[in-house]
């Protein structure tokens, strides 16, 4: 039973979708999932696409997906690959099909001048930390991910002055 | 003494990479910076730029500033914004100088129709941290950063099927 990864196409975008909301559940924030097969749409096949989507198929039947987009290091003063969701249906696992999807990720990485991959994992997540980990994966554990959303974002927006500013200094 | 904030051009570049190099030696990296004016030329002001930036410029001298590129929810469905350096110069420091550049940057992402704004930050960098926090911002410590970089990247795309890929399954 052979794993085919193919490149995702519009027709793929409701699978894309069933495979978000099932790593949400996976990742224990079922409810979190508001995007919408137009929003996939718009963002990942449209002319100026955000996003890119490679699917696994085991004998025809869609197993799992990686999505990923391009990041930029300015250390590096390189682009880097940045691979949002990665995820394999549990009735796929063990075939191998995680590290094919992977492996592909990487390649294109490489293929457009990446000297880096990156993602993030949950910390409880130790069956997907051992598998990286087997690929050469580090983990940068100083570095803390920080977010501004909601009434946070549209406060801070709100506060900003517009451009090109002129503001006197706070103190 | 006024602060502006204004979009980098061009002739910021040597500048911008004067920035990259002090915020590297502030984190405790000096060495990791192998940018080059060409490279940020090319990747920030090319036909398709990979990232956008914002200078501070305190009475007329260049004070901080803060570079950001799109990213992708896929929970939402909608693109969101990152923030890869927030710097200001420590002769500027104390003068509301990296608020109005987060200010800023956070009113880019809500005109360009982002649900968050992310960011990373050292877990030792206190100051930092503080500031984030007084704006409103929350740490998502449960998600580790993983990378595949070098010797380990290579080899994960050295083993991939070249695409469309067709695969055994490893087990």
């Amino acid at each position: 039973m052979a794993t085919t990864i193919r490149t995702a196409t519009e027709a793929d975008v409701p699978q894309i979708l069933a495979f978000i909301r099932a790593l949400a559940v996976y990742e224990r924030a079922p409810d979190a999932v508001t995007a919408t097969e137009d929003g996939l749409l718009r963002d990942g096949f449209g002319p100026n696409p955000i996003y890119s989507c490679l699917i696994a198929d085991q004998s025809g039947q869609p197993a799992g997906f990686a999505l990923y987009f391009f990041n930029y290091s300015t250390w590096m003063g390189r682009p880097g690959l940045y691979l949002e969701d990665l995820f394999v249906h549990p009735e796929f696992r063990g075939l191998g099909i995680g590290r094919a999807l992977l492996q592909q990720v990487a390649a294109i990485a490489v293929q457009r001048g990446c000297l880096r991959l990156q993602w993030e994992v949950l910390d409880w997540n130790t069956p997907a930390i051992d598998f990286y980990k087997a690929m050469g994966a580090e983990f940068l554990d100083e570095w803390r991910n920080v977010r501004v959303s909601g009434e946070a974002l549209d406060r801070l927006a709100g506060a900003a002055v517009a451009e090109p500013a002129e503001t006197e200094p706070t103190k």
